[in-house]
């Protein structure tokens, strides 16, 4: 395996879905795929799927390909996702908005299989937030603790958190983002349509769901536009003359 | 402006942050921005910034920047968002899977303020799903029906959807997708942690919790493995000799 500093964000990215794959190969009893195989399954990109699992050169046999398994070991170990002797690590994330999101967020039940939980869930105003207003009683699992903001920095230091998950509004951001960094938090996954100012030593993933969604309006108004220049094209080849 | 067709997809993305960034301009009153200012101004990568507007190159102005409604428009017209002179485009989804992150999605007020409007919800057993399990009278808008699966195909026909919203199980959601497509759609949002497979023209764009959780345990792992070293390395320094 090369070192582990060179890969990009998107190959990160890439290699969690992977993981994901592999896990269902191991689960129907495969032990080695080609990288073609593998990407004709899951309709990856063959060329990039290559690239990628360049990092763990060589393991890739010729003519067996990878070994299914070990290759999923690795990408956990990369991940930060690997047991170690004392079981498998779980990642402690503090939850900050208890809003429509974040209340789906805490009512998640399978972190716990992906290695994560959510210790205690914070808002302005706990009382009048979503999740105060859902029945909390849960077929499994413990219901997630909800705080007043203001206990945010002491339960971050009380839990040993991790990283945060941000699912504040808009106007409150920022300034939580600037708490939740003071207490030396460097992971935050971002569910505000915000642009945040973080260090550089602090990793933030942005999920943007409008953004996404017009990633594909994009591709639809361009097919529309192709559809009606290709209309305008026939209708004037076959005009009278 | 150049060619649409050669912008990337990473480039569409940020072209909708950027979008979202020159309306918050617009709202404090500028008129024109520099690449720098803006790309300081929002924590983006100001190299990112001056090549990814570079499409609309004609409009930098030496020493003034860009105009930014100007741009915002440019910006709209090519993420499909245009106002046309019968008004604004709204974009019409469906909802596949009335679990706790389409229930979220569901009961999300401002869609319609970004030119979207989910028209209909489906559910493999509507009656014991998460929404229908929430209490249903909103302060604004209209609430979203919810129908059985088997509805899918008539539904769209008859909402003419444009896109679909994918929050399924995992197990149902290729052979949901597969319905969707039949039914001509070509573009879809999804929420399942799972490989779809889909002709080439259907866009999807999913958004995978976990694997963006798996990328900051990824920096924070090696952040962690990093210290250790430097520990490692301290301690034999001054280790007596």
């Amino acid at each position: 395996m090369k070192n582990a500093d060179n890969i990009s964000e998107f190959t990160i990215y890439r290699l969690s879905i992977y993981k994901r794959c592999l896990e269902q190969l191991e689960q129907e009893q495969f032990k080695t795929v080609s990288s073609k195989d593998f990407a004709a399954r899951f309709g990856l990109n063959s060329a990039q799927v290559r690239k990628d699992l360049a990092y763990f050169g060589e393991f890739g046999i010729r003519g067996m390909g990878y070994p299914i398994s070990t290759l999923k070991e690795q990408i956990l170990t990369i991940l930060g996702l690997a047991e170690s002797s004392s079981g498998q690590k779980t990642w402690k994330a503090v939850l900050i908005g208890a809003g429509k999101i974040g209340t789906a967020l805490l009512k998640y039940q399978h972190f716990a299989k992906y290695g994560f939980e959510i210790v205690a869930a914070f808002d302005a105003d706990p009382e009048s937030s979503e999740y105060a207003r859902q029945p909390q009683a849960t077929p499994v699992g413990t219901v997630i603790p909800l705080y007043p903001l203001d206990q945010l920095e002491q339960s971050i230091a009380e839990h040993s958190a991790d990283m945060a998950i941000l699912a504040t509004s808009e106007e409150n951001a920022q300034e939580v983002v600037d708490r939740v960094v003071a207490t030396g938090i460097h992971g935050i996954l971002n569910f505000v349509p915000v642009q945040l100012i973080v260090p550089s030593d602090v990793k933030v993933r942005t999920i943007d769901i409008i953004a996404e969604l017009q990633c594909l309006t994009y591709h639809l108004h361009r097919e529309a536009v192709a559809e009606a220049e290709e209309d305008r094209t026939t209708l004037s080849d076959t005009s009278p003359k």
